[in-house]
């Protein structure tokens, strides 16, 4: 089942379920108006929702077209984002690149962070930041929805919490990050609002790509229509999500609706590119000595998705222009 | 106007308009079911609340009791809680008390923190962990809730975007707090649900008690019904909430039922006690050369209020007992 909000001038937009082809769509008012009441009512709806998705895969029913530049993201605001770097080789890289070392313990405990939830972009929204200066990157992600999650749960029941997988892009100004992670307290202002893919998607949906908790897919990233990275998302990954999970409810349960993000994809070799700048200029830095590849600038077109081995797309494309408000630097 | 959820079984709970004196109340369904509700579409259903509130200020139609031990938090889940350490102060004390300072950029640069918001407990829900020696501790501070705020909002203008203001107790596991801190990226794990005070108020029942963007009352905290800090929460609190939803709302906008925490009230003497246990330690090591105040154990009882002139409770009262499950240290 695929799940997507289109955007209506509410703050939580109305949820429809879309077809696995991503071509038609049907709103689904009497079970659930948003994803999140959905969510907060998973097994109650769940079945309704269901046998919409298979009238809609089946075309036995008339239905709309599915058009991604009308859509919110499928949270559109959310109780909990907290994100994960568990792509170490991505951690390693930037370590080496400031001159330390990445520290033994994050090979058994996940770094983790909480973000901001109270606003998702939609997959088509502008990036806007107030100044190029600010150093604006991506960071290809996938994320995972969750349902209820008991205090201490472990990681293998914690995969059975997840409810919903998709893909994140979730925008980081480069130039704010040392100085705030400098002052111990983590990202509030170098972290701004993140755009989540068009259509969230139930785990069967993945079929065997998605197993021992990892998503085992390309990740198709490209900068102005040019290829930027195309990592394997299912190598590298340290922590599975039902680890990461499990960490975050350590001491803690976690309310339905709580996104959970992957960390920056990273594979270890440089053919296959990266999915945040960041990671391109410090693997220049290493291998050059020098940092080529600039951040974000006004107009450019950043591209994130997932396919199947037919090509088909698996949660749409994150399609976003970068717009400098303000001075221009 | 102030405003408390009761606790109904469903997940966000129902709104009540409550008496000045807190001791009546009305659900007012027609205007909102809900606090976020009510955020949601503040200018819309303002009057009719005023109006509501104000026919039980005077005692003019009938009303139901108000119960604290029946409040939810007025929000039981919310989409934003940011955090600061307004009180240098305390951030001055813990610092010294681990041999270091405190940087001077601190001055001019807030600290704060994304927190967990998908879930704030009730005013009287126990406090619940796994482990004694996790080292549970209380915060109390003052919150404001904000409506949409826009990005770049200056600090005084910020000021007109706070709603409601309320009391938290911010629970922290001094266990955990050092080693997660140390891997860079903030709290997750050592700062589970907070919990909020029974009601939250509108800026004008506080008068002149708040003014240039602080709250100018005493922080009454008590541990199992003796006084642990009397603090002035007017003083020493180094920036004013304006200048802390400028500092949040810099590279992004804050939506509506955004929680905004003051950090841990903090006054320079020893005379007038504490906010938080670590405080309390950190002046003995300081002082005495060591920490002799223990964190809190299974059964202690945590009192968090404020009071006007005449002594009426503003919030009313937070009173939670910490219950450890599981296997006892």
């Amino acid at each position: 089942m695929k799940l997507a909000t289109l955007k209506n001038g509410t703050r939580d937009g109305q949820l429809v379920v879309v077809s696995r082809d991503l071509k038609r769509m049907r709103a689904v008012p009497a079970l659930a108006a948003t994803l999140q009441q959905a969510l907060d009512q998973w097994a109650d709806v769940l079945p309704g929702l269901q046998a919409q998705s298979d009238e809609l895969n089946a075309g036995t029913r008339p239905a709309e077209v599915f058009d991604p530049a009308r859509c919110a993201a499928p949270l559109p605001r959310a109780y909990q984002w907290l994100d994960a770097s568990s792509y170490l080789n991505h951690v390693e890289l930037t370590r080496r690149a400031r001159g330390g070392e990445m520290p033994p313990s994050f090979l058994t405990d996940p770094v983790m962070y909480q973000g901001a939830s109270d606003e998702f972009m939609g997959p088509r929204d502008d990036i806007v930041a107030t100044s190029e200066e600010l150093g604006v990157d991506l960071e290809a992600e996938i994320v995972v929805v969750t349902g209820d999650v008991p205090l201490g749960v472990d990681a293998q029941a914690a995969l059975g919490h997840v409810r919903l997988l998709g893909l994140v892009n979730d925008v980081t100004l480069r130039g704010l990050v040392v100085p705030e992670l400098a002052k111990g307290f983590g990202f509030v202002q170098s972290k701004p609002a993140s755009a989540l893919s068009p259509v969230l998607v139930t785990p069967d949906e993945l079929g065997a790509h998605w197993r021992e908790g990892k998503l085992h897919r390309v990740m198709e990233v490209s900068l102005n229509e040019r290829p930027l990275g195309r990592p394997q998302a299912g190598e590298g990954m340290h922590f599975h999500f039902g680890q990461l999970i499990a960490h975050a409810a350590r001491t803690r349960r976690l309310i339905a609706g709580t996104v959970l993000g992957s960390g920056t994809v990273s594979n270890v070799g440089d053919e296959v590119g990266v999915c945040c700048l960041v990671e391109a200029r410090v693997r220049e830095q290493l291998r050059e000595g020098r940092m080529l590849t600039p951040f974000l600038k006004h107009g450019d077109r950043v591209r994130i998705e997932m396919r199947d081995d037919d090509g088909a797309s698996l949660f749409g494309a994150i399609d976003q222009t970068v717009r400098i408000e303000g001075a221009r630097a």
